[in-house]
């Protein structure tokens, strides 16, 4: 049983899932966190008050926007709170007492293992094993009790289930990073440089686009991100995600005002403070 | 050895993998695969001549667009010289004579795993078990002869390692597309109703993607797809990805060069037919 106040925060995923380590640096140490096994039940988790809060993936740098997240976030009536950004660092975890010369299997989501080609292509001694998720691959090998055996995922999931870091950092590519979005079912007051985030559809008319952007053009207000999106079943429309830096003002009020006019739908996702400046939210997963 | 004039098309992944069937669909049925670990391996592969094409997913309805391979477009020479779309149809594949009833584990990449929970919601008896790929868990399930194993994969990799089709169009999204982009080392004339994708980076004015845009809305220009990407090492600063429907005309030719003017870097991905229409290059994987 949770101490009454503190934040659950409902993750996709096991304990030491990046997805933890982005929950406890964003909402802080002393969160209760809440498992779920796939997106559509971190959804509803959130909507049937199992959680107070929902850490959501939205994208990632080298593999894109998470296009089902952003479906079903545009179909919720959740309000982004907030925004992080984790650099995905892939750690080697082995037992107690196990060495780098004593492993043979190393066991993770392929994804992961995808990622640490260089690493084994070092150490052809070494057999990639395919895993339903990191974390898990941490706690199964701990229960196996196999010092042959290593897993790939998180620190946070050696310090969790009791392995030991063989070796850390060893992803290809260091610009992996992953942002996420902080869900609730209430806006909050966002201080300071914020940013707001929307989906909308526009009318299907020659030039829409640029008359829709213009309207944040025109007033001085920067855009961080814009994508288009075929919709389903709708050949030739579009959704577009959307985010401004703009704190809710009486420009940003009459940005989207315009926007409004030219759109069939338009979402407001929510307004929260700018988490992705450089050095800042960074975190080595640590 | 191939016959002397087939096309060799290089793929990830393996034989039977759904850019298999991708490219037997676009090139056609006679083609030479050549089979690579990784998309790394992919690219080299093209460059140093060991296939004709290859063929690289780009995108995916529910997974969004695949950013670490527009980054390796991006830094190539290579051309745009073809698109599709392939429907992602997840089939359940046992060994010949084995039943449903008889199916304990089934193997397959997580990612397919996850694209069929309705499916093993349904069937609890069934324990889903993580493997490196779709088509590899066919080809290892008839390599270990076990009629108690299943695994997840396309209709094409059932018939190609001599499985059967025990249920097909498992996954629980039946809006799971992934486009597809075929490359070459020099551009192809596209007749008829043409695409062009541009990958651009802009000078950091204000408004200046509300520019860049004015120089295809002005002149009557459709955008199929339009995406930022933050730029490494860069803050602030933004690729773009672009697809306008245009054959190669003097219209086009001037709006490109106005882009020109604004833009830092550019380069044009390549001029291609048109091939996301709605009901053209559909398949349903058989």
């Amino acid at each position: 049983m949770a101490a009454r106040g503190r934040t659950r925060v409902a993750i996709q995923g096991e304990r030491g899932a990046f997805s933890h380590r982005a929950a406890l640096d964003l909402v802080g140490p002393d969160i209760e966190l809440v498992t779920t096994l796939d997106f559509d039940a971190l959804f509803a988790t959130l909507a049937n008050g199992g959680a107070d809060k929902a850490l959501v993936p939205i994208e990632n740098t080298l593999h894109g926007s998470i296009h089902e997240n952003y479906d079903r976030l545009r179909s919720s009536t959740f309000h982004v709170v907030a925004e992080m950004r984790l650099r995905i660092r892939q750690c080697l975890i082995a037992m107690p007492g196990a060495t780098l010369g004593g492993l043979r299997r190393v066991a993770s989501h392929p994804v992961a293992l995808a990622q640490c080609r260089r690493f084994f292509a070092e150490h052809p001694e070494l057999e990639a094993t395919a895993a339903a998720d990191t974390a898990g691959s941490v706690s199964e090998m701990m229960r196996a009790g196999d010092p042959s055996r290593g897993a790939i995922a998180s620190r946070l999931a050696a310090e969790l289930y009791g392995g030991v870091l063989i070796s850390e950092g060893i992803e290809d590519d260091l610009e992996n990073h992953t942002r996420f979005l902080l869900l609730g079912t209430e806006p909050e007051p966002a201080v300071g440089v914020s940013k707001t985030s929307l989906v909308f559809t526009l009318k299907n008319e020659p030039g829409v686009l640029h008359r829709a952007l213009g309207a944040f053009a025109g007033r001085g207000l920067d855009l961080t991100k814009i994508e288009s999106r075929p919709l389903r079943g709708r050949p030739f429309e579009y959704a577009f995600y959307l985010d401004l830096v703009a704190a809710p003002d009486q420009t940003s009020d009459e940005a989207l005002a315009e926007l409004r006019r030219l759109s069939t739908e338009l979402r407001v996702l929510g307004t929260y403070p700018e988490g992705l400046r450089a050095g800042t939210q960074e975190t080595n997963g640590g």
